[in-house]
């Protein structure tokens, strides 16, 4: 068997975030199997590969977890070389680890590429570092995808004893808010709502726990991921993003020099 | 001022692992500050700059974070393209959120990069998904350099209620398995110390909490960063880090295809 199957974080959206390892094996590639959150100006980056998308699209429900193990093992058997593109890193809340243990099981050769995870870098793009002296001496990250995924995590922890990241969690902002202010956290602790972080359609709302559940946000957003942000280390967003510069218009301009 | 500082995140050490704007940062770059967790093999990606070492080594204390400050404001007031080349991700544990916020107090352009974080990469490269249905809903990510860094947030988590992973936390073994255990941590929970998890001298003991304290490692890393992580997760380890093949070779065999 010369295929094999490369389990690959693609990051936050922007492709000048992927790996180096990434690009490799997408230049490489026969075969990519990608979700949603895979920017499609990627596609550019494998010219050779084949695209077929698997995940889930607006409230439709995606091709089976099973499936996607039986499509892996199947091309890497008939000799492709694979890669299962992931939104940020595949070990995030990606399944990837079922992917992993799907393919050890099955004896095909694969490997897993870490990205960079949207948990970090969404903030870090607004303008938020989720450590900071003073501010957070740690970071709590979990899935919004439902209440119950995050409820049993962040009913244990104490207020304000670290920064919490939630990804998947606009639309269930309102049980969040919930669980944060009975656990007792204050109603103005800083709060933000990134989408798209990466990418020229980025939008940052910056408030406090008390607006997140009714903030208004652009229709758009309604059924799009996002990353919700919430602790002190929230209030350096203004100072540190309206001082940044756009990089990639400096970056042309390095380039000519 | 034509000159700018770019935070940018190293990632877990494998120049592989830099992301593309990485890449093209330091190749434009005419001076590198960097600190004691980025590998010398990205010397070779920044073939112009000069590189300027300013973190830690062995013990002994490094130059202060104003001075770096200093550093970073007076080069790109003359004009010099700067990267502050941080290992993992800037906005985690590596204080670049200060930096930032010194360059933008300065009116310095700067902008941030994301870097693959060591907190996610270091355990999937040995085989742990930090997140993983059934056995992990989400993860906290520590500083282990103090016990005052880690200990209010443990101290607070119910047990089991999430993987934690201890970013340079190997000299602070025996202080983290002692808060784990009077925090009700079952001392069978699995655990793992992973060491330069991207290079080919990497090394993982997979063992229990409680054997975390007293586990003998190679004498090298006693005095090394390192990466704990403990949680049900780190069961899955030995299946997924066996069947993996070495990626190298992999891409080097197929690349003659």
């Amino acid at each position: 068997v010369s295929g094999f199957v490369a389990v690959v974080g693609a990051g936050p959206g922007d492709p000048d975030l992927l790996t180096l390892r990434a690009v490799r094996l997408l230049d490489e590639a026969d075969l990519i199997l990608y979700d949603a959150l895979v920017s499609p100006d990627m596609r550019r980056l494998a010219p050779r590969g084949r695209w077929f998308f698997v995940g889930k699209r607006a409230g439709r429900p995606g091709i089976g977890q099973d499936a996607i193990h039986r499509l892996l093992v199947r091309a890497a058997r008939r000799g492709l070389r694979v890669v299962r593109l992931k939104g940020g890193d595949p070990f995030v809340f990606g399944r990837g680890g079922e992917e992993a243990l799907a393919l050890a099981a099955a004896g095909v050769p694969f490997e897993v590429v870490p990205g960079v995870s949207a948990a970090i870098a969404a903030p870090a793009l607004a303008g938020i570092p989720v450590t900071h002296r003073g501010l957070a001496s740690g970071f709590v990250v979990v899935s919004g995808h439902a209440e119950s995924a995050f409820r049993p995590i962040l009913d244990s922890l104490e207020p304000h004893a670290a920064t919490i990241v939630v990804l998947m969690g606009l639309a269930s902002r309102a049980q969040l808010v919930s669980v944060l202010l009975a656990r007792g956290w204050a109603p103005g602790t800083p709060a933000a709502i990134l989408h798209a972080a990466s990418s020229p359609e980025a939008t940052a709302w910056i408030g406090t726990v008390g607006a997140l559940a009714t903030a208004t946000l652009p229709e758009m957003l309604s059924d799009a991921p996002g990353t919700i942000v919430v602790g002190r280390v929230v209030s350096l967003a203004n100072t540190i993003s309206a001082a940044r510069t756009v990089p990639e218009s400096r970056l042309a301009a390095g380039r000519g020099r």
